[in-house]
């Protein structure tokens, strides 16, 4: 089976966006066992966008296209396809309803040149878009079966795993059943676990089981690809890895598979009945927007409080005895750390108060974050030193706060040195 | 000039990077008039890596290929290159000293596979790398010039720059500057925009001005790409257009360019010595985290706060006498703005009180945003009704009250219909 992806847009071609669309493609195609082999980028132009289809036409099996999908003048992959397929366009009544009822749920009236994404090849089988008016479709161009995919990623993600990827693998024959088991960890690099994972592969003597890595920082994603005659014999080969691979990484896993840090904390949270306070100071805000909105937060969610200088808590906790305009202390952070408990009445309340070092941002800009968790019965302090630059710094302290109250809820040690960590 | 790229690379195929050597290239080129017309991604195989420097070599004038240059076995393209050039394999043995004398200064021994970079075509030109073992070069394949890069970007960074531009640039002759203009909106959609915006390309009668669109909701960049003989005129022919698109756009543009609304909006109060308080909700310190960690915002923010229940904010700013338990109203956001603004002693606030649908997340799943800003002076309160899913409520509401501050802070109308809400 080869599978060839062309990407579509001015934008991209001009690097004014970086191409993250492929990467995911390429990527939840490897989780099912299948491989890109070419991809090609070009632009919002005709006679490059029909060679470029004809091109892939007489090599691939199976072609995705990504883009060119929206209502206005420079989207043209309907028109294009048609050409190269050698096909007029022709209305889709379904897709046009679909549109016009999108619309009239959200009070609004459809614009005209929205019919444009109705318009699709006359030989073109639809490809649903639950979330939005770009209509994907199928169609034969030379020997191989093209699939066209909406540009925006949320889009696009949806359709290509509900609908074209098992279109794919239906055309790809029988495949032995193939399941990705991911696991997430915070706080080892990439080499580190790659080398406290060796040898694990080879508990499965059939060499069925392939380990991958995934790294986006602060997370680093394990990924463990099993193949099987079905899917009694994946998990018959999976299971002895996966006990090796969480004995190994030990504490340091914080979630599965589609499983979040942040959805890992609140179910802990939620099944204690347990209620959360935070305060942040250079993170802004963000430790706290990644657990608030989520669905049934609001049953856990006491008070978040954001402050950008340590002295303006003495006001908001009443802690005027606490010095907290000069260099921070352990005391003075868990003073803090109880304050915000006992004030929003929460179970728990997190804090990280960060010290940034002076100057313009760098690559080794620096800075000394206190990581604090207040519980009726204690308050733990955690003082950790992480260079990188500012963004490196702030997404670094919003991972390690939710990932320490993990730890907490779950009864593992908060304080455990991390690779990222200078001291 | 015809130019391409061609990425080569498991790692880039198989999207476990993200292609972003690609991106920077691209944009390096168009910073200097020159475009790419077409990108090629392909793995570490001789067959495929052939054909693409084949099928490059019979379109484009310049080929800039990425990666392959490396010391091991899978690093292929000088190889592949000699091969689809039709000659020889040959030691340079003035890169071959370079790196012995690379390797003396770091008190290394050169190990025997990295004789291996400095075999390059018979017929190239080589190509300095100052901080790298690997070899860039230039070859003829078919019609075209092809640049060889090394995949370590500071590498291929600095040799594009500094050796393959250059190159290109005298080939080119003369070429034909090209400017991208970028404005970005909030509240209107691309369709309608698209509709606006009509005929505006024809106030620059040579055709040198052509517009695009990109969405990411909530935001729509408006995209002027400017062709002309040089820069004077690039700026000639742009100005009307740029003039008509302010102009019919009005109020809704928010930032040119590389601005972001949240740095217009910190530069507004920076600029004005003011300050700012937040209250959120729903949006969970989601705008906050939008404004509070940017260089200079520890001037300018004092304090932000979130709850998920509007009752909690009856203790937090002492208002015992507002009716906040039950459904908001205009006097109630107000109440709390004015708080808000006081209790941090702020100049301004800003608040986001978000009374959410109930039941569980789904495509017209909606919210009634109640953004309020107050001021020594006075206080708005705008209501708005969004629907379309839990996440696209809090988009939307995070950018709704980025976007309502911009206009108060500019002297605009803070309310005004937008596309994406009900009422």
């Amino acid at each position: 089976m080869r599978i060839e992806i062309i990407c579509t847009g001015d934008e991209v071609l001009t690097g004014k966006i970086t191409n993250t669309n492929f990467s995911w493609m390429a990527q939840k195609l490897e989780d099912v066992g299948l491989s890109v082999h070419w991809e090609t980028t070009v632009g919002d132009d005709r006679d490059t966008l029909l060679a470029a289809f004809q091109l892939a036409g007489t090599r691939a099996d199976a072609v995705i296209v990504n883009g060119g999908l929206g209502p206005t003048v420079d989207d043209l992959s309907q028109e294009i396809a048609a050409q190269a397929a050698g096909v007029e366009l022709a209305l889709n009544q379904e897709w046009l309803t679909t549109m016009e009822a999108f619309f009239t749920k959200r009070a609004r009236v459809m614009p005209p040149n929205n019919v444009k994404q109705a318009m699709l090849p006359a030989t073109a089988e639809m490809i649903d878009n639950p979330i939005g008016t770009a209509c994907g479709f199928a169609v034969d161009i030379g020997k191989a079966r093209f699939f066209f995919t909406p540009g925006v990623p949320r889009e696009m993600r949806r359709m290509l795993e509900e609908q074209v990827i098992p279109r794919i693998l239906a055309r790809s024959g029988a495949p032995a059943s193939i399941y990705l088991k991911r696991l997430h960890s915070y706080g080892l690099g990439e080499s580190h676990v790659d080398e406290m994972l060796k040898g694990v592969e080879d508990l499965d003597p059939t060499g069925g089981v392939k380990l991958g890595f995934r790294a986006h920082y602060p997370q680093l994603e394990t990924k463990l690809t099993v193949r099987g005659t079905d899917m009694a014999d994946v998990h018959r080969k999976l299971a002895p890895v996966t006990a090796e691979v969480k004995k190994r990484m030990g504490n340091f896993i914080m979630a599965e598979d589609d499983q979040t840090l942040e959805g890992v904390v609140l179910a802990a949270l939620t099944a204690t009945q347990g209620s959360l306070a935070l305060v942040e100071t250079f993170t802004g805000g963000a430790i706290s927007a990644r657990i608030a909105h989520l669905p049934h937060a609001e049953h856990v969610y006491r008070r978040g409080v954001t402050v950008r200088h340590f002295k303006d808590l003495h006001d908001i906790y009443g802690l005027h005895d606490v010095p907290l305009a000069a260099a921070m202390t352990e005391e003075a952070a868990a003073a803090v750390a109880r304050a915000a408990r006992e004030q929003a009445g929460a179970s728990h309340a997190l804090i990280s108060l960060i010290e940034l070092d002076e100057g313009a941002d760098r690559i080794d800009f620096g800075g000394t974050i206190w990581t604090g968790i207040a519980t009726e019965d204690d308050v733990v302090v955690r003082r950790s030193r992480i260079l990188g630059g500012r963004e490196w710094v702030r997404l670094g302290a919003v991972e390690m706060a939710l990932d320490c109250l993990r730890r907490k809820l779950q009864g593992l040690p908060v304080v455990e040195r991390i690779d990222f960590e200078r001291t």
